[in-house]
């Protein structure tokens, strides 16, 4: 990704969290990850990510999809003799279609579908004040809709390097040029 | 606690969660706790939680104070064989007075003192967008400022009964008559 890309992904999540009446510091605003997932689409599939605590037992992020920005399939295994990451998304702004294991067929989808391998299609689809847990090991995947989607995240330790996705293209580590 | 004190204490509740910008569901709205720790004086010792979730590993809660509620001093011990709760105040609204083991003095602290045993005085002032994580078996109490407080939590199990409070007359379990 280059550098005026992710200062421009980090803009929109700074007008986001705004939107949402979401508060944060300013060093804060200094550390706003952009995860672009070696796709180098990052306005397609991509998340802007404001972790705010990740310690050996707990994680809390806020995150951005802009509008129809898609959070790759993807799921969390276990690691380090630790079992996988437990996750529960709670929408605050804007609407999130979420995909996770069970029943559900791609046609059925009312989602904008992305250009990505994709496996999952129980559909979730979280309204400001609505949330959803998602237990270790389950495949997943998540987008915007037209408006984008303020999320939080309240989870055990994120180990993101150790998360197995669908699309065998993806790399989890951004790199910044 | 009388059935109209906790109505009332809901109703400040949602009050002050509208006004940090906070959506939650009708079906939140029915279930927001109020503690009174026994005390029958909520509007000084007491607190307003909206628990989000809480697993064998994550909790997430929203909790209220109004202005110069207070917490009272208490830590999280090991039970059932894990760890204590390990927790991080983040602050959405107003200015929460945080109060953790460590070098500090009752005369030197800023809060409005509450008629409840104190015995840590190491202060931590949180703003909107300010956090702090307490390690298990830290004792803490916290207290918010004259516009009252919203103050998100992020940690591990809640076990509320496990709870060891300094002020013995203490009983964590909320009765209402």
């Amino acid at each position: 990704m280059k550098q005026s890309t992710y200062e421009a992904q980090v803009k929109k999540a700074l007008e986001f969290y705004e939107k949402a009446g979401i508060i944060i510091s300013p060093e804060e605003k200094t550390r706003i990850e952009v995860a672009d997932f070696g796709l180098d689409d990052v306005e397609n599939i991509g998340l802007q990510i404001l972790t705010y605590i990740n310690t050996e037992r707990v994680c809390a992020k806020e995150m951005v999809l802009t509008p129809h920005q898609t959070c790759p399939e993807h799921m969390h295994i276990s690691s380090y003799g630790m079992p996988g990451k437990e996750e529960t998304f709670r929408c605050r702004y804007g609407k999130v279609y979420l995909y996770v294991s069970g029943e559900g067929k791609r046609e059925d989808a009312q989602a904008k579908m992305p250009n990505t391998d994709l496996t999952v299609f129980k559909e979730v689809v979280l309204l400001p004040g609505e949330q959803y847990t998602i237990m270790p090991e389950t495949l997943h995947w998540f987008t915007a809709g037209e408006d984008g989607a303020v999320v939080s995240e309240f989870s055990t330790r994120s180990t993101d390097e150790t998360d197995v996705f669908t699309d065998k293209r993806i790399v989890r580590e951004t790199k910044i040029d």
